[in-house]
């Protein structure tokens, strides 16, 4: 196929498809014709509010960055991969020379290229160029739609597995039952947790979560009048203490605790509830303005860090976890939808739900000219 | 001496010298006649206050946990310590059999018997008795007065290079010029800081820190009408970027960002101008409930870390440190007092300087029949 | 019962029966009446050679050290377990006050009591006496012989999961399938790895490797005549790797090799099949002397580690893999014997088999009057 | 100029001046002038042997790798240099895309372009071409003398700062006093080492080691006829732990032992010495086939760990460290030679010692036209 069309942001609730150039690839790059694309919470938020922190839409962009395709074209040095190969692509391009680069922390470089973060162009297109090393070739047994899921599973490989430093037999609480929150879960099964605790305030979403991987399941209590909202984390994480029995030292003390929700209360409560010496990993990105309880942080020493994307390493685990079939990625991908109707997917996601009321955990597009049910 | 005169907090605002028994020793402790105490915030504010936290004080308790003493008597099975010997008290006994202690934690220990920490007695007294593994022998070219700061210097050596990681060439930032921020910046230095930025409101303390430690200094800038703190705490790390010369990455960011204020807006700042990938740590105890953007935290992956008093190691760093010389104590005792005038102490400590307007940093107050004069 | 019967080393190859005086114990020690004992390839040493390097058996010394047991009596300060409880016994009691003990190393500790470890008595008696935090209550489902089998599994846990930092989707070589390998391998498969190869010179210890928790089996090349031990194990490495697809960097690499066998050409072998970065845990002690490649070392940059006995954490997680099910330690006892037969448990154990031809991997001696097939 | 004459190794022992083409450079490189340029053991070692391990000189090559240069010409995508820059080389292009490379360990890359190993030119022309961010600008206090020196001093780095994790107070032995023994006790003390003994066999190197960095010297005591190296090392170490008060644990262990001599008794005195759960970090490379006692590695659970070139940071420490006046390359220098005489410098090199009778530590030649005497 010589053309490209591409599914473009022009502005603030504004996308139509339009026709790219198809990117010349240069030696250590391939083409991928795209054949998979999950839709994100961020892809939503560049549609609606035209910008993510300062991260501004100022020109058309194409949307997308959690995708898997086929590779259409090898530059003259790639040595393992060819035309033809089915692979997870990985949506941001590094300088490699950075001092962060190098150092193995390559999420942190400021010249990162990544999909469908202004000014750069995501991958709802035919075609997207990639280089080669950021091209992992799927293992039969897995779909170009678990390829498309690779990214937001690196999102919790990262956060549970690389900077959580999660280990079997340990317990975590995670906030948040959205897609990240649920890939965090089942990272942490696949890494042999002793028990996973899923916490959000929307009642199906919990029962999908203990469905999915949670061995324990909450909902928070309700706020009172005039409450602080300190005050009803307080109370909120005494009361899930006693429901669940966590203590905050030995056998039945929370190791790690994500935040896979962005809101405040979640980041208060988890912070009580986390283990003396725990670790408390921020994924989920909201308000930025968040007031926590440093009491807790120091008598504690708790550990609380920022998770930003994925690094070395987190594409490969994912993949071989869901290899290995120690992580099932089908149950969360609820719709699909061809290339055509990408406006149908957005509305479905921004919605959370269709109009036959099923509940969107997953979305995704497929390439142009693919069918929407070929996984 | 057969008596044991000590000085005694009986409710808030109201100390007394009483008389308590001589402390039985076990096999393996000792019985320290202690020579050299120095005051902390925390002594003050139990005599204020009467808690901190959930500490409450609820029977009398001997005040004072920053002490040098001399030993009067071993335990039978004491091994390495001898009457006479002048030794750094490190005031926690901890149970060595939980989970934290064994893992070597042991500031985490819960069963913890921490001087002047209701309700246990502290080392205002003639006597102290300790596990002698926590009686550390002075070299001879370190004080008595040095071995009593061994106390906050060991939160200095915890915080910046057990928790904090620091290493040479690095630089850092720390909030607060009180003791505590003194000794983070005393022990920066001789691990070999390349830059040491000290931070305070108070513009004497920052001339001290300049003189004593510090490369640089900050003075934030005055807040405006109406502006909320975590605004101006934007706009004063710009402007502390811009005065200092402070980048995100590279050579001219920030490795490591320590608060020892205990100030809302330090931590925000400090956020704010914290390297990509780089560390804070969080000493200082304040208001619990503090305003943070969790959007830097995520963003540049920080790693922010609780510090509670210090563990296995930082005792000996902190007098090896010392005795070599890389560190200089004395600068940091602006004030000597008899055990006689243990009010007095407490009453410059409090207001922040004497009568004869002279700024307090450390009053050290000797043991009874001990001169105040005597280092 | 007031008599305590114990199975005393008197000399080398000399033991007998011997009534020993029941511990008294301390206000936090608990008394075990020892209910099953597994046997050491230490104990089989001590009984043949009279001694292991610098540990030289001068007097009699009751033999044992792998136990459980139910708890008999507590100390006035015990406070988690009461009598009734069935308990694995950790062996060795620490001092818990010097820089190793507090820096959670205690498994360095100079002054550790290990028992059957001269001039130490051992466990097999009918008491054995033991600080209460090193009695380890076992959940319902896991039995007193499993309780028995902790001690070596942790020897596994150390190695594989605490200095191996073995971690899930990794690969692993384990050297010698007697029970420290087997552990190991059963550790690694708990942990997640997504290969597990076993070596050994015995083709059955294979077969049983194969079964129990290996994915791939490799029985070394026989020697040539004249060739050094070195050049026979650079020609059994490349052998080894070629024919299990192994390679020195990426997917097909050995991230950690464990030598449980002590055998000078497992550990070179090791050397050249583990992967450039990687790590290389020694367990085995067999000759010490041992020449190794360390060009291997250097240009792969290999971390060679020591792993000696277990530390903090160690017995939890292994008593934890059990009760989960992700280790079955059942199929590694292959043979059962009463107080009375631990003649016989020993002879089996140091032919490797029975007169039956069964090869033993474990043997258990119950404690007096307990059934030899109560498990 | 438009010459580029280099020193080319054409075969074992012939060395010859050669016209090379001037290297073309991409938009991210840079050409820089090459102005000093240190001989290193491995130039001698190609010179006399032709080979280094797998590494073999094929075809005529270029020696020389540790240079520093003025910048002649920059690639149009290259940022932060321009022409006339004082930089220090780093000799190794890496891939920027392998596993390795992406994780942070960039010298165990196998598609490393690596100066003056086969097959690869070195520098000792009048051009090299560089990637950008391989040429560091060195500060104006830091000679070009200085900055070919950052090579040697970065294998220093390396081994001390970044694999041994030295830290301040913490004790070093280093066996062998050549340049990269002296540079790793350079590094140590600029950490700032309580101790740091140095071990050689050859008297002049340990007064000079003495002069420069060390804290202590020894000097191995001599074998006795018959006795086997492990027998003698063991002996050495008794007698050097009683010469210089070294315990195995507390306050006269040695925390980091460092091997940089290459020589078989070197590494095992080095295993008996180290402290229980310290470090060794072997640097030096000689016969490969070295026996050790692993007994010494399990009991005291050493950490064994190799160390190759230098990676991410240690280029950027070294040059801060020196310029900051913590390490003194000065006295290292005890050669300098024309363009025009590098058979002479390497005569000297190989020889130890010019005619005058003076030893060489390091001998720098200039590059063309550039005078020797010019720092
Ligand atoms: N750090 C990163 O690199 C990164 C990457 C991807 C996504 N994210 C962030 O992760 C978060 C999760 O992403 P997602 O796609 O799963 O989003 P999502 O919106 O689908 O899921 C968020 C979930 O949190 C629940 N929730 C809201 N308030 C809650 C509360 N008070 N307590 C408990 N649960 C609550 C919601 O009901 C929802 O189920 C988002 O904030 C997103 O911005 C961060
Ligand atoms: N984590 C621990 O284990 C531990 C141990 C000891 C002390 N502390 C805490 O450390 C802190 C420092 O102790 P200290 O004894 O040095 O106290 P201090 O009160 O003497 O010093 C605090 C300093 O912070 C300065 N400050 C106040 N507001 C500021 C602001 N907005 N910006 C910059 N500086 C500001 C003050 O002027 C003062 O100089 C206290 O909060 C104390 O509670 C914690
Ligand atoms: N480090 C520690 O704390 C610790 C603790 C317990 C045991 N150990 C040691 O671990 C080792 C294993 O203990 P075990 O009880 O399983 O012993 P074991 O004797 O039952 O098993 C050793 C196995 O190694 C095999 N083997 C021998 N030579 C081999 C070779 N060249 N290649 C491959 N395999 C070979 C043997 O056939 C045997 O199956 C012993 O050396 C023991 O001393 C160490
Ligand atoms: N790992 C790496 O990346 C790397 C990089 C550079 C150099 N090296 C190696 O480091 C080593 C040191 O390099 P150099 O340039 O300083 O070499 P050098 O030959 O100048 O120095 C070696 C020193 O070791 C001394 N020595 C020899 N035998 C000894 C013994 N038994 N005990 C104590 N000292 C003894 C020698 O007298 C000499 O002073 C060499 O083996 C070299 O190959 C390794
Ligand atoms: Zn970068
Ligand atoms: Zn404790
Ligand atoms: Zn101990
Ligand atoms: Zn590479």
């Amino acid at each position: 196929m010589a053309d490209n069309p591409s599914f473009v942001l022009r502005a603030v609730e504004d996308v139509a498809y339009e026709q790219r150039a198809i990117p010349e690839i240069s030696g250590d790059e391939v083409l991928v014709e795209v054949k998979k694309t999950g839709i994100c919470g961020s892809d939503v938020h560049y549609l609606v509010e035209g910008r993510i922190g300062d991260f501004i839409v100022k020109n058309p962009m194409v949307l997308g960055h959690e995708s898997a395709g086929i590779i259409s074209k090898v530059g003259p040095k790639v040595k393992y991969l060819k035309v033809g190969d089915r692979v997870a692509m990985e949506p941001g391009a590094t300088c490699r020379s950075c001092e962060e680069c190098k150092a193995g922390r390559y999420n942190l470089c400021t010249d990162i290229v990544f999909a469908a973060t202004p000014p750069y162009d995501g991958t709802l297109g035919r075609y997207y160029r990639l280089p080669a090393d950021l091209a992992y070739p799927l293992p039969d047994n897995v779909t170009l739609e678990d390829g498309a899921m690779m990214e937001p599973l690196s999102v919790g490989i990262h956060s549970v597995s690389n900077l959580g430093g999660f280990r079997a037999n340990q317990s975590i609480a995670i906030f948040g039952c959205g897609p990240v929150g649920l890939l965090c879960m089942a990272v942490a099964k696949a890494l042999g947790a002793s028990r996973i605790i899923a916490v959000d305030i929307v009642s199906s979403r919990l029962e999908f979560a203990k469905e999915y991987a949670a061995t324990d399941i909450y909902l928070p209590v309700a706020a009172r009048d005039g409450e602080s909202k300190i005050d009803y984390s307080r109370r909120n994480a005494e009361n899930m203490k006693a429901q669940l029995g966590i203590d905050e030292r030995g056998r039945r003390a929370i190791d790690l605790v994500i935040d896979a929700s962005g809101a405040e209360v979640s980041i208060q409560t988890g912070l009580y509830i986390a283990k003396a010496g725990g670790t408390f990993v921020q994924v989920g990105m909201g308000n930025p303005n968040v007031t926590i309880n440093i009491g807790l942080v120091t008598t504690k020493e708790l550990v609380y860090k920022g998770s930003f994307r994925y690094g070395a390493g987190d594409y490969p685990l994912a993949i071989a976890l869901v290899a290995q079939g120690k992580i099932d990625l089908k149950p969360l991908v609820t719709h699909r939808f061809t290339f055509d109707e990408a406006i149908a997917a957005f509305k479905a996601t921004r919605a959370g739900k269709t109009e036959d009321g099923k509940g969107v955990i997953k979305a995704i597009i497929s390439g142009p000219d693919f069918p929407a049910d070929a996984a």
